[in-house]
């Protein structure tokens, strides 16, 4: 095998860029052979594919060797147990699935090794977020002591929410900005500090728009080395933050504005605060720029390296089971906060598809909607 | 009467900056006649003034009109009351108090208005918290929707804690990062948005220090208004943050490294999400920088205003009624912390004087002291 015959399922917004950087040539080895949607209209864009009404007819079509889920949040999970069972090799947008115990049964339904299972966590081709991974990997940072991150800037108005009509409910998505705009965030935020003990959040429903759903969170962690941190996110804020911040025993960094800020501590905190023959005084520290170019390959580059990971064997960047992780922070930060309590992690996932049911089965929210024009998508993923 | 005879007790680090401040004849109309402190070396160094062992020598001495106290904080109540009920003028340091019912009790004792009590907050003075309180107070801003301070510069190493017995203990100082560096920035939180209606808590006891009570807050309100915000603080970080950012509907405020920086929605940010014909689009904005140069008077000017205050009925910048405020909010998040619960407000102050009382009694903790050489003690408060 010299290329990969990729199908598309889902031609919304992501399903159809996604559709459109493959078209276009930009990853060498991947063709686009077959789309699927259940509006024609939708279908009848990509004539150089084969068209298919549903993922199913798709996925038993013998067209493709590997398929990519870009979907509504819930089938996610129905369609990547299907596509993994027909020996598909599948990658799926985020969230993998909306909630922890669905992730559980669809990472089960991937059995072989020979099947390349990964999710779009484009995020991670960040050479930002890169470099902080290594400097935490690497024990640059020293101990991580605190982190916060304030991501404000999803910024999303009325007619956005209006224009589907499964947008921002518990039905159609199973939750609001931690399901729709943070899963990356959140993926970032695990792929660097692992897993937390405890987590004690506080989800605003509604706060900004006429959803049913949360806009607004804040959510404090607690780690079992000691290190806490916060996260911070709303998708009614203007102009909106976007601020990393890690503190480790070895100084600070700030990712914030295109900026990589490292203020390095000479000694470590801890053991200069216990060494110096001194009540007030600081570390010294080197003021550090690290210079960084651009933000990654991004969709493309996640594109690619599923393509190389089923042609060449190389190492996934992110690999679908590690997408487990974004979704249970995502779920403990609505349950803590519909308890209005600490949740201990890790929490019965089988609980929370309980309450998220409860939810579903209790919603008496009408969704108004409109039918709204192209809009800028671009705009949506501009982190 | 044409000027004021100004007794200070506690010739502590900060009594004796006072002292010297007035000395120097930085405050005219202000002069020194006495000072008091148990460590007769300490009263010997300022000969100009009248020297007395205790606060009730020099209260009922005859020798001055006002009196500033700077005593450790458990005696902030007592000192104040007999000054109050002896009928001089009061400034008292902060906290006025180590908790809200002592808080009470001392403002109870405040019943003349010929009397001038203050208190301490000579961050009050800072024209950036000025400016930003001005933006807040004149609508500028808009509705204020969210605020987060990350105030993490209060290094403090192993020597300052080792330096005196009743430092960081409950007995001794009723608290730690909140009791002694915080009251500045509660003050001025209180001071921008009045009071939460709820406060939860994360109080780290000894996390960074050989100490008993906390060195490391993460604190979350929500208030009437729906606004809500995030307080972090820590003497144990280095090189340590403090940047305050505040997010109305007309904008982002943020404060940080000397620069006031405001983002400035043409349209306020919901209004906006409300009207706009698209999905992604934002406020368009204005990048305002203001210019601001120094950070006030400070002490010097609490201590001016003392004394206009006095001698021409000058308008105070922090009455010490308004001191109960910042001791409220530490104690709430102490509370909301050790009961592992979000806090509803007002709270019981009898309540928690019992709580705190409590710690005092069941105390085993055994401080490890030193004798340590003067040390640079102007680090201290460079915020």
């Amino acid at each position: 095998m010299n290329e990969v015959r990729l199908g598309i399922v889902g031609l919304g917004n992501m399903g159809g860029a996604h559709a459109d950087n493959v078209l276009a040539g930009k990853i060498p080895r991947l063709r686009l052979t077959a789309v699927a949607d259940e509006n024609a209209e939708k279908v009848n864009r990509y004539p150089q594919a084969k068209g298919f009404a549903t993922a199913g007819e798709m996925i038993a079509s013998g067209e493709i060797d590997a398929i990519l889920i870009a979907t509504p949040h819930y089938s996610h999970t129905t369609i990547g147990i299907d596509a993994l069972n027909a020996g598909l090799h599948v990658l799926v947008e985020k969230p993998i699935s909306v909630h922890k115990a669905d992730c559980e049964k669809l990472i089960a339904a991937h059995k072989s090794t020979d099947q390349v299972f990964a999710a779009m966590f484009n995020q991670r081709t960040d050479p930002y977020y890169i470099k902080l991974r290594e400097m935490i990997q690497s024990g640059e940072l020293g101990e991580i002591r605190r982190a916060s991150w304030t991501i404000t800037d999803w910024f999303r108005t009325y007619l956005y929410y209006a224009s589907g009509g499964w947008r921002a409910t518990w039905g159609g998505e199973g939750g609001g900005v931690l399901l729709n705009q943070c899963p990356h965030n959140l993926d970032l935020w695990y792929w660097f500090f692992g897993r937390p003990s405890r987590v004690r959040a506080f989800c605003h429903i509604s706060r900004y728009h006429d959803i049913e759903v949360e806009d607004d969170v804040t959510a404090y962690m607690e780690y079992p080395s000691g290190m806490h941190g916060t996260f911070i996110t709303s998708t009614g804020e203007a102009p909106g933050t976007n601020r990393l911040e890690v503190v480790g025993e070895q100084g600070r960094v700030v990712i914030e504005d295109n900026k990589f800020l490292y203020t390095r501590n000479e000694t470590r905190m801890s053991d200069f605060s216990k060494t110096v023959d001194a009540m007030y005084s600081r570390p010294p520290v080197w003021n550090v720029e690290i210079p960084l170019s651009g933000h990654g390959g991004q969709h493309v580059e996640i594109l690619r390296n599923f393509t190389a990971a089923i042609l060449d064997k190389e190492p996934l960047i992110a690999p679908a089971e590690e997408g487990i992780h974004s979704v249970e922070l995502a779920n403990a930060m609505l349950l803590s906060s519909a308890r209005s309590e600490t949740l201990e992690m890790p929490f019965d996932g089988a609980e929370y598809e309980s309450w998220l049911k409860k939810k579903i089965a209790e919603s008496t929210f009408v969704k108004k909607t409109v039918e709204v024009k192209a809009s800028d998508f671009t705009l949506s993923f501009a982190h």
